[in-house]
């Protein structure tokens, strides 16, 4: 059973901008980042078509809380937490954490995402996570995300 | 006073991924565009360099709620409307409306933003928001949101 | 029969780096952004689903000359020029203008697109532009290009 | 003296695009992402804020031809190869192989980099290499090059 993941990247500068600082919509792809490598831990690619039929997992919400800026060539350092693992959606929230000689918090967001497959018609629709994956995760302990 | 704006963008290429809709951290880079064309509709640039001392606008808060996914070539309205202006912050509300024989709301996010100006250490400080942009936005009614 | 296509695009926040330029990954994107309004321009759209079989044009080279450096909001012109049509393959010429009081040619770049579609096994070949494509381009005259 | 240097990254979600590949364009982030992996191992950063004055380093060409493509989750090496370094400018060569049972070559590019510095005026304007730089820096042998 897997709860947690962690990442490190270190800012590119394609990423950031002329604020000088790391664009907050990057936030978002590192989270997506970290949620890919903490399938890969659990043996699935997230575009998942070693399962039948093939799922994939469309996001429903996502959202960001900014305390320090990143700068390019800062490396950070994403922490995955699963919040909650629902029949069929998972909360994933993450912490953004600046590594040197003390880590700094810089960053807390989430994400939900949906499990979804294709119908008879070809039409994307919900579905229960297979269980092939929810046996292998489990929410954190409710202390551990605050 | 200006408390609404909208914009049309059309989804290109580079904004799409392999599971053939739009990257969901794009929605993010729209809500952004929007923010900065009501700007100029204001009269500043977001790098707003024409006032002493410069201010800018870094994110602090960031969400959106996906409902329908964007598809290559759509063109989409992102619709900005001014939630709440404060002494140092403004949120931000945005519809996405996906443009066609009926306009069908895809997703909805916000921004809450804050003013910062530097102080004269040059570190990045919080600051009240300029009475020349702040006497131009006003809030949109609340029940506009719902 | 068409030859050359422009539009417009104003850089966006996202579009820049900490050197308070475009970054130069994004001409590529914008000489895409041309090559696809010029698509639409001739009744397709690049994800040519209109056709049976299905085309594709993957790039076979990329390259651009950077003159001047584009900033935030600057508004640019792209200037696709078909430079040469062959059986198989597609070369765009593209010049960057900042518009302004004067426009200013700030980068030129081209781009080699080859056509391709799915064989029986489903492996992507090279194919022939299909005719109904292939008789609305025509190459400008060479003395266009320089 | 350092001539050639090697990174590997692995193609993330949101730099794939509908036709399931990686989008052209991030080939020119990975090239930079090597270069400046090649200067942090010269012991510089590319925001070369060290040196007095600082000197940056905008693109004055770059091209790429593509023979295969990347998936994602693919592992590419991106290899630099100096090609040229002059008295004001650099040329890099970069060969992309992806990563497996057998190392395949998919692409090769290359950017040439201008080193640039504020004048009394505050204007960008070429520069030679610092001599802490260029001292560190030897072209490749012709033959490596083929």
């Amino acid at each position: 059973m897997l709860s947690e993941f962690k990442i490190t990247r270190r800012v590119e500068f394609a990423e950031t901008d002329l604020a000088g600082i790391m664009h907050f919509s990057n936030f978002f792809r590192f989270m997506e980042t970290a949620e890919h490598a903490f399938f890969r831990a659990l043996g699935f690619s997230i575009h998942t078509t070693q399962l039948d039929p093939p799922v994939g997992w469309p996001r429903v919400h996502a959202e960001c809380d900014y305390k320090r800026p990143l700068k390019f060539e800062d490396e950070v350092e994403v922490h995955l937490l699963v919040k909650e693992i629902r029949a069929k959606t998972i909360e994933y929230g993450f912490v953004f954490r600046k590594l040197g000689a003390q880590a700094e918090e810089v960053a807390r967001g989430s994400l939900v995402v949906a499990c979804v497959a294709r119908d008879a018609k070809g039409q994307m629709k919900s579905v229960p996570i297979p269980k092939a994956i929810a046996e292998q995760i489990a929410a954190v302990p409710k202390e551990k995300l605050s």
